[in-house]
């Protein structure tokens, strides 16, 4: 089978390799219909994630279709086409079953279960893959749901909603601050909705995605190079700051302009991934009664906005920027790497 | 000044009557700008309501300009245009001070608080009204609401959030049943979508109010009177049943419609207004792991819904049928009084 | 084997039948080390529990030692002491993704999942047991908890727990009665201390029980056929009510006494197994904010009561008032059956 | 009257001082029955706290009886025994009205509302006290609660509660690390007990602090100089950390320690007083799906605790260390600010 191989830093190639087998009773093998690239993938491959090494296959999301199940599958069978979510979890441990999916213990002798997908484990980002604890780790495709609307939910829509706006607690009537414009800040702008805010203040370096935001659910936007971009946010207030603000890029600055307009009772609600410590200023914060969330997806609701995908209540469709067959996957990776002039969003692969 | 007067079953006028007078110092005096009238000001005058004593001035529901204030209030002042919420509430007892409301105890020596107005004091249906504990029962108007949008926030648009969507605990990708598609059916339809509900379906005896349904929320509509009506709703759920099913009419019949449809661990939040006792069937029901829920609007939520209305992410207008001059009211009721062939859902009344 | 089989209405022996045997590969067998008999049990003798056919094995609680695993069990061994959940699980159906275990969907041509030993399938009062889904059904014994304790936790703990006080939504500071101070009544007094309440008010017709009850985290006793138990009850409260009304008992009559006590804002929880419907006063009862709570236990919190049992915060021994060898389970259930006389709680076979 | 009046850093001096006077309608005057000294008052004796000007009488806490009232209060009259919460709030505010007290706007034209007695406005080492708001800002007395129990209420037990325990989401259950074990840490030890935790854990470097945390309801102990102190906790839980941490010190070290033992999923609660800034390191932290909570007590739990403390349910006289008369408060200043020595916890001063 083909797939696109990591060869260290700064180097994949969509090569011939060994075709995926089953290895426990409890995987699936899967056809992949329609993946995608994920930042975390350029990441990876300027060698800023060391635990992934030299002849890993990429990838984490995706749709494909069952064509093997392991012997302990019983709810599963070949034909079965379904979203493979980023996060690979026994549902035994004590974190699954606790709906805590990104810190899957496994079972002995098996650690290291979350997200392994192109990371400890070969991903998605190939015509086949193996998929661990299959029963627990993919969702059934409905008919009215595409392919390509289902790879959109196999990280980014869950990352979105669960990270920003359920650990940011948003709820009817709050205003919400987005800081970070990119993919995974207008997921959580458009899953947002789903809890009822007045307001969803997109902020983002970029006029341009500022301004795209409205077609995500922001109802506000605001260029962070505006020197009064704090007084604007304030003035989209009653004065006294933000319910939730969402950390959406992963630097120290954005970071910190999260804790500069979050309200008294109010929650940041870190999505970005860092790279670097921050400082929290505790003298000036211990009197503030704010929360600061963090975390992994664990794609627990993946179900739940499944069926609203599936009811036309969320639309995925918007992320999807461009298209490309799986074969051109060196092509993708480029239009994906300069989404600055690009615009891309997320870019769809789609099996023929 | 003129009010609406009640005198006795089946007899009202609009009467000359003495001018509303501050008797606390926590009350205001305000100029009605715009009222309604609500289904229970029927039933009062069908004399269903036997605490309501002739003489009594009508309705409980309005917006209005203050005109005089009592010597204990500090936050609102004469000229301050504002939305009387249908409970009165101390802000200082017990259930005050959870949100209960609807249940206030009020002072010593002033039992009795809650919903009062055009009950046990004077209403609404008035060029003037006394409004007891102004500061915590009154909202002041942001310029962007209208003061017709701010009747609508008396009582109707809480009612269904509070009691229908909140008791329900709607949440993300449930299937909300809402059986009965009257004003306050429909104020659950609207308030329900802040939750992010899959679907809505609303159920009706009467084909067009089913099909009118959808302009308030609802995603589906069914007649009640198709011997089908409970296969249709399961066949909109993935056939356990819905998650939440709203009783608005208030009746045995449309009770046991709601646990007719409701899936283990979901939830019967009744609104309606009941005349005479329901059968729980226990004997069935003990192992079903559902909640019944009922109540009086607190109206604890009417600020934030109050901030939807502002942001403009809630319409009222969409309640509003019928536009009358408040001299004009006798006519109003007459229109309101004939629902099913005027189509009247909520009939407003503007101060000239 | 041995094991006590059900022979129809009023018949039962200790029987030689054969052994259990592994019939599905997530099976497990176990050899009994402790059981006890429930007042189901003797319900089903009484012919009331249809489903229940002659030749079927009693028992759905107990502890035991894992002789025999199935084919897909990797995370239970030959050797393990667990305790059995009286609820089997699939844990991978929507409602076990829930926690809402007692709805339990199976799989595919496997329906009817949820309490099943002792019912459905044959039970745990033998000497060997098949439990179905074991790896979501059972939960390994620490060392620091005895097989007696463990089996207080396969039911009565969690039922007492999840229907009463959970489902009564307990939290610091409520007032508590508990009508019935049975097995499960005491269960809930024991388990609502987990949550901080003020009072806890144990309500029975029997003096004795309501003495008894103190040991039980029990703060206060009222006798129910005392003409003025309600004004006691109030005088408990600020004379309002209580916040949580647990029914232990299981007739309209107490029923009606739950509703009677509780106050505006508070919940009824219904603990109790009817056998007819009761009225439920929605003429009187839409106005008074309460919720009504019901169900079959889940079993989802006996992980976490067992941490209490482990660190010695909850004592399950104070509710063994007998012992017998699991030989002797004749002479058991004669002592269970006239728990009035012989003031028997719970009753434990251990084998020998 | 007589009061402790702050003279500038390192001075202060029991004066003889103008009469507590009524300023607003919303006053009572207080005469005080029992107060007590905190840490921060020390902290503003040091200098650290520049809003406290010379001439400010200190204090925040205390139980008084009502000699006089504003023209607005109509739930209070002279004669009245309360409890003064240590934060003042207006009652009428958006933060009032979700219970965040401690960030109360207050009304126009008098800002600053919150803490501010011995801060902003006069305090309650004094004979007599003006309390602004006081109908939302005391709480009347129970027979059964004594005023030294009562002054533990005003502000320590509502701190460790709301601000370790409640911020901190204790459930039952879970594994609770207190990282020192002064008063405010004690205070979430004791409350933390009302949640039903199956350990907590008292973490100081003094080990006689350790040893007496057990009074206060740890059930283990760790000396924090102990190189394997972590080691330790963890071996407390199940290997992967506790639910809860709770920081009660205020510095970098400390805060660090409680990152360092949190489990995924769970909470550190910032209660210490911080002087400087903390680093979160994110870089390791964002996949870690963990919360931190800060704040400043809103003592909206006042009323609950109170109702604990009349029941017996929770224990105040343990927080009590040494007994002075209000007339030698500056000898209660010397044993307090020598707490290593003098073993002090809370030093109580009664009126004579």
């Amino acid at each position: 089978m083909k797939a696109l191989v990591y060869h260290g830093p700064g180097q994949k190639s969509w090569d011939e390799v060994p075709d995926a087998k089953i290895l426990q009773p409890s995987d699936v093998i899967v056809k992949m219909d329609a993946t995608t690239i994920c930042g975390t993938d350029l990441h990876i491959l300027r060698g800023d994630v060391p635990a992934v090494t030299p002849g890993r296959i990429l990838g984490h999301e995706g749709v494909g279709t069952i064509t093997e199940v392991g012997g302990a599958v019983t709810t599963l069978k070949r034909g079965d086409q379904v979203i493979l979510a980023c996060i690979s979890a026994c549902g035994k441990c004590g974190f699954c079953k606790e709906g805590v999916y990104s810190h899957c213990q496994g079972e002995e002798g098996a650690p290291g279960i979350g997200w392994i997908f192109g990371h400890l484990i070969d991903g998605t980002q190939a015509e086949y893959v193996r998929v661990p604890y299959a029963e627990n780790s993919v969702y059934k495709l409905p008919a009215t749901v595409s392919p390509e609307q289902g790879v959109i939910l196999s990280d980014i829509l869950p990352t979105g909603h669960e990270i920003g706006v359920q650990y940011g607690k948003v709820k009817a009537g709050d205003v919400v601050a987005v800081v970070g414009a990119g993919p995974v800040g207008l997921a959580s702008m458009t899953t947002a909705k789903l809890y009822g805010p007045s307001r969803i203040i997109a902020i983002d370096l970029d006029a341009n995605r500022v301004d795209e935001a409205k077609k995500f659910g922001a109802t506000d936007g605001i260029v962070a190079s505006d020197p009064e971009w704090r007084d604007k946010v304030m003035a989209m207030t009653d004065g006294l700051g933000v319910d939730v603000a969402i950390e959406a890029v992963g630097i120290p600055q954005t970071f910190q302009m999260c804790l500069d307009v979050v309200r008294p009772a109010g929650t940041v609600a870190n999505v970005g991934v860092h790279g670097q410590a921050v400082q929290l200023p505790l003298q000036d914060l211990w009197i503030s009664n704010i929360a600061v969330t963090m975390g992994l997806v664990n794609t627990d609701t993946l179900g739940t906005l499944l069926k609203m995908v599936a009811t036309r209540q969320l639309d995925p469709d918007v992320f999807i920027s461009h298209r490309f067959a799986l074969d051109d996957i060196m092509d993708a990776y480029e239009v994906f790497a300069n989404a600055a002039e690009t615009k891309a969003l997320k870019v769809v692969l789609n099996a023929r």
